[in-house]
């Protein structure tokens, strides 16, 4: 098996190699796309089973909407199709026509739903309306790496309606806690939340709410967002609603979503040298266990021992055999260190012997002797549980660790170059955000949820802050 | 509530208002899409959770490939782009600008995975590859309708490949079997088996297997199909691996899939005069209580008597209690009946003092008194186990006692005319099936599996009959 690139040398060439050598997705044909291979798709699939409980938890319940687009939906807010048409995949042709009106391929579905939402909503009684779609997306970008940014990309996208700003605003608040909760519990992710200026928000938005994780080269990574939409779609599609009054009322509207991105987030936060580390929640196989034999007769009291591990393991936990004969111990073992296996057995005749297994964490690398009566179900379930919290503990201490303060250009610039997230003063105006992206390539990932104080001037303008950003350079 | 349609007299709008009032779906703006509302869709996912178990069981992968076809990568199997180019929706501009080749939205995927296949397959040892992806795609349909026909819909699609002829067969079968099992164990659907006609196979297969349910109007409708697909595709998209000889060898690929369709094919064989019949597996609700009193002592007593029996159900039983003070219970039966819920329980102040509770089946609308006492979980488990059994048995009678045979075209017209599939003595030729479909619009659904004895001559041609046609008017 090749060697990953050096990930402290070349971070962007490890990343593609994990993701090769995992086995988990390659380069389509088609420019910008990518092919989700077993391995990759099983993430997907994990994520989607768990992100898909939390949300129906909040009421939402799901649907499916068309992936077409037409052109003249598109074009009634006139921000979002500012931000979003250049980046879509027109169908101009269908059933060996040209067509009257051009179909834009969804780049995400505001547009489409709302004209439904005017026709199911008439009465506050309507109201919430929460609604999620599990879908496909296209973004015709041109810079793309696999899972970060691809031209076609897979999401959940929910969408809700309300009577006022204040039950929109706790619609945006839990969607954003469902993600970081479910980032944390579920991908091991610390993330750190807060709200998007206004010129990184969504096009059309009232406001954006972020979660962004810290990957190991130091740049911030957008882990889920949620958008209070405020009233303007509302016009733009003529959804209304008569409240409790008889008055004529426009709705609030929400939408959020977490992408296929969040498998190449759990790449860039969680990866190390030898390659991904899966968070157990997450791992599709758990536990690997590697016979090593030589004889015959080696092999079959092996094996044995391995499918009694198995069997008592597997009704909780998700347990593989690795017992291809053509390939090495060696070999399986970089293997599933590259997929990031949690945890491998190693069984030999000498375990057996001496009635052990050898367990290898992936997380610390440690690798220890255990009594084979003490791996238990229970046993192995505590190991996993521990390694989970470890996984987490260690991306929140680099997060930690790598999120500072700073009060002069200087300082900003060299924190940034060092590889960090950095908190300034920041005067409100884009003119100052856009000095500091200038010089520095970074740019405001967020601004606090809570009060937090402004330490002094905005380094780029000498003007008194009005808020502390968060600055840092991002996937 | 509007009434239904008369299922009798007019099946096709009775189709229309079961899902306008069952709230499962309605026309898109794009035409020839819908939307799935939160009651269809949640069909589906309880479709798709079933069924990937059934599919994973086989040995298949779960993957995800583009949405998008290069035209050139469709061009390459004449027979299927035949079939399938004149039904596409066809993307010319991205990100602002013309394509220099145009991207074809996937009416199905076999043109962009095969090529993939020739880059993963090398040696024997890389044979049976299995996948499957859940995925949209869209084919440009002329007339359509909801869930049966639609120009974007949801499915998945298994696509594998062997190193035999006899491999390829016996995944062909599986996947019918696997298909077949699943309409008659989850969806209590019959099917027929059989083999289409060379004429009615899928564009660029060696063959196609089938599965056919019957509709409660006398029409065939396919629910799953499973094809053969030699080793055209191999050839046009070069796909070879090394034999254990070493020699070259093309393998053998199948494609299977089954789509948002078997929805319709639920809805047009269960469904009643009164709307939808949901077997209890497929169901989101499976016990609907309805509450009710008068007087607020009476809603105090009732509700409590239903929380106690939901409390006493619902870790194995989906169960959903009806409390809105808004809606009438009558108006609450229609609905809950219109939705096909396989049991409505109803309390009322008089049942408590009797300590009973009535019970009504969907399935047979018997309705019966049940002391409280033993309405235990298990018992209302055997009922709603029951009505599976008997939407099955109902169901299957049908399709029994309106399979015929017949030997003259005269018996043939009038049997499909009266809503039968009729099996017919059949000289093998086109042109003898088209003479029956200008004359009957029948078509022949499938061959039979077995050796069907032929009993006759084919009464178009007055040909010998080489092979049995079952011959049917179809969805």
């Amino acid at each position: 098996m090749p060697r990953l690139a050096d990930q402290q040398k070349d971070f962007p060439q490890w990343y593609l190699d994990v993701i090769q050598q995992a086995d988990m997705a390659e380069h389509a044909d088609v420019k910008g796309c990518i092919i989700f291979k077993p391995y990759g798709y099983a993430l997907w699939e994990a994520i989607q089973y768990d992100l898909n409980r939390r949300i129906k938890a909040l009421g939402v319940q799901n649907c499916y909407f068309p992936l077409f687009i037409p052109e003249s939906f598109m074009n009634k807010e006139k921000n979002h199709v500012k931000g979003f048409a250049p980046e879509c995949a027109v169908v101009t042709h269908g059933g060996g026509k040209e067509l009257t009106e051009k179909l834009y391929v969804r780049p995400t579905s505001e547009t489409i739903m709302y004209p439904t939402f005017a026709k199911w909503i008439h009465s506050y009684r309507d109201l919430p309306l929460k609604i999620n779609q599990w879908a496909n997306v296209v973004r015709w970008e041109m810079r793309t790496r696999p899972f970060l940014r691809t031209l076609e990309f897979l999401w959940q996208e929910g969408h809700t309606a309300h009577a006022t700003k204040e039950d929109a605003d706790g619609m945006v608040n839990a969607a954003l806690t469902m993600y970081s909760d479910f980032d944390r519990e579920f991908l091991a992710l610390p993330v750190l939340r807060g709200k998007k200026p206004d010129h990184e928000k969504f096009a059309g938005a009232h406001y954006t709410l972020t979660t962004e994780a810290f990957a190991k080269d130091g740049k911030a990574i957008q882990a889920g967002t949620s958008h209070n939409l405020g009233q303007g779609f509302s016009e733009a599609y003529d959804v209304k609603f008569l409240d409790e009054k008889g008055a004529q009322q426009r709705p609030w509207i929400t939408s959020w979503g977490l992408s296929t991105r969040i498998i190449g987030t759990v790449i860039v936060v969680h990866g190390d040298e030898k390659g991904l580390r899966l968070p157990p929640t997450l791992a599709p196989t758990q536990i690997v266990v590697i016979p090593i034999y030589k004889t015959d007769a080696e092999k079959s009291s092996v094996l044995a021992a391995c499918r009694d591990l198995e069997k008592s393991w597997s009704p909780t936990i998700r347990v593989k055999i690795d017992d291809r004969d053509e390939k090495s111990p060696g070999f399986k073992f970089n293997e599933w260190e590259v997929k990031g296996v949690p945890v491998r057995v190693e069984i030999g005749p000498k375990d057996l012997e001496k009635k052990q297994i050898t367990v290898a964490r992936r997380d610390t690398s440690e690798k220890s002797a255990m009594p084979i009566d003490a791996a238990s179900a229970s046993a192995m379930e505590s190991l996993l549980k521990n390694i989970q919290e470890t996984l987490y503990a260690q991306a929140k201490k680099h997060l930690d660790d790598h999120t500072k303060e700073a009060s002069t250009m200087e300082d900003l610039a060299r924190l940034i170059e060092e590889g960090n997230m950095v908190w300034v003063p920041w005067d409100g105006t884009v003119e100052s955000a856009n000095a500091v992206k200038d010089k520095t390539k970074a740019t405001i990932r967020l601004l606090p949820e809570d009060d937090r104080p402004v330490t002094g001037k905005d380094p780029v303008s000498g003007k008194a802050g009005t808020v502390m950003a968060l600055y840092a350079k991002a996937y």
